[in-house]
């Protein structure tokens, strides 16, 4: 993988194959949130990979010592100002989220930092999420005038509506990588980096040998009854699109956007 | 809230609004349990608060130190001689529950002691329970010769299918605040009653500042698929109002009040 | 129960009725496998049960003290050479499952070792599991190319999609007893095999005097949802008596029945 300065500044997405194995990585210099551009490039990646008939798995992971994905880019957010606009941008998760459902092989999420909003979704839309301590997790989509109606699917088929409703609730509080993983968001959450990583090749190599017909069957098994989801998180979409032009809305964008000036100036 | 002497003897439910809040608050000498009366009159209060425009989130509570619910009136229960009657008097417990599932505001429930049968659907209904140390659960129907039919949907959807038969089945067996909350069923559990006050206020003013048409969405993604309830929960009150008048259940019934009026005879 | 030689070499399954109490217990000399023919018994003493009108609960347990059920019998997979006798096998489960699933009795599956493959498919049909330390669980099937499709949908509705994935993907690691009481494939977790007994005594007896009618609702009211199942678990034999004639599948058998032939030369 080739990075350039432009990435670096701008944000990448790139995929890489080894043994098997497609890696796709995404960085952004703003917490790894995630600008639209970028959501196009995730799920290009993926359906590529999905296509590929040499690929078996996919491990999806981000650059960087710090969150693993902050979500929505608030830069973007606080941009629209149409609805249109706005249920284009979430559209952006929810093909994301789609492609992910519809790819044909295992996808496993490599969590080595903290998740909000977006983020939530990725995990959870990953068949089997590895995470290390540190990884906590927040929907505070509520606490800037919206909601996580478009990762809200993925995440409560995989944590179930008690825990989806009490992150989506209590907006602004921190569960931390052990509530992850007794909910069920993570499947494993290791004490190091060494120990997630080992498990992360151990478990990619494992699954490069496998069954691939089987592995085909398990997918459509583990996602058997979400055929609607195309339809319904472009539905999802246009609700946080509305909402994201509200004045509450636009209001909570500016105070975030406008503290992270005043730091930015300090 | 003015409380008379009346409400002591026979019970309550009492509605305040401050600030965007509106608890509602119900009491019954007999540990708290719920004669068709107060079912009428939650459903109502729960009705009115969710219609009331200046509203954006609602507490439920009950008063006293004791249990938090003891489910159906047993006197009322015992009291019932057909199969009408009987659906009609768990109808009580499906109209509550129809009203919170259709209110459009948050519900948080401060659950400060014992759930019993209803009680535990009432837990389970609202959309974010906060309970104290000392809240056990227990769905005992099956020992009186009924089912947690009613409740069932909602006790099911908040925990899942597996602890809801634990409760079900193995109906003698109290189970403590933290398996309850790790099942889902309470979103916190906190150690003492100061705290899970401090959190409630928290949460609920929060909750008074946020986006009411984000909350208004939010609610309706918590409980799709529940469109059907208002037809299942009827049907559900049919299958315990036939139970209820079975000598087995009369018999049971009768053990208890028995039981009681040599306790307090004594 | 009288349990002759010729069973101890080929495996039994048996059936004894005390006190409204019926126990099956099954038992194969390969770590309670279960070839066709024992998995055919198995259906058929758990149909009979459930139209037995003085029968209220069934208690599901196997002997030995090695393994509660190592899932399929290797010797059988290894000998199917076409996808019509592999959905044939598979559907050996689907029955057994479906025999459950329909039988208007309580299950409790008695846990006293590990479950692999079909045999957590066993504990996650039963309406109750209650399970000793040590009752260590494992979906192997992927590692022999193959994968959990006709125990998937009871598996899963016991424990959700996210553990469900879990032991379906990482199909070589062990889970220990305590991880499946938390995500709810055992109701209950013992430190002994005593103190298992105690709670099985217990709650069968409780059970046997509790009113059949109440039982009766309680059970369709759990598997309200799966009235699909006959043909879905068809479905998915199909899709592993596919899997088990491929190359891959063949191979792995082999190396499988090699090893264990080697240790016994030894």
């Amino acid at each position: 993988m080739i990075i350039e300065v432009k990435d670096v500044q701008e944000g990448y997405v790139k995929s890489e194959k080894h043994n098997h194995v497609t890696t796709i990585e995404f960085f952004h210099p703003q917490g790894n949130s995630l600008p639209g551009k970028m959501l196009a490039d995730l799920a290009h990646e993926i359906v590529y990979a999905g296509n590929d008939k040499t690929v078996n798995v996919i491990i999806l992971r981000s650059a960087g010592t710090g969150a693993f994905c902050g979500g929505a880019s608030f830069d973007e957010l606080a941009a629209i100002t149409t609805e249109a606009q706005g249920k284009q941008f979430f559209s952006g998760f929810a093909n994301v989220i789609n492609a992910m459902r519809k790819c044909p092989k295992l996808i496993i999420a490599r969590i080595h930092g903290k998740c909000v909003g977006g983020g939530v979704g990725l995990a959870a839309a990953a068949d089997y999420a590895i995470a290390v301590e540190g990884a906590e997790v927040k929907l505070s989509e509520l606490s800037v005038g919206i909601g996580p109606f478009v990762v809200g699917p993925a995440v409560e088929r995989k944590i179930g509506l008690s825990a989806f409703s009490q992150l989506s609730i209590d907006a602004t509080h921190w569960r931390n990588g052990d509530w992850a993983r007794r909910k069920g968001l993570f499947a494993e959450l290791h004490p190091t980096l060494e120990s997630m990583e080992e498990s992360i090749e151990r478990l990619s190599n494992t699954l490069a040998h496998s069954s691939v017909e089987a592995i085909v069957e398990l997918k459509k098994v583990f996602w058997k009854g979400t055929e609607h989801w195309d339809q319904l998180l472009t539905e999802r979409a246009a609700i946080s699109g509305k909402l994201v032009v509200s004045e509450q809305s636009k209001h909570a964008l500016k105070k975030i956007l406008d503290a992270r000036a005043k730091a930015k100036a300090v």
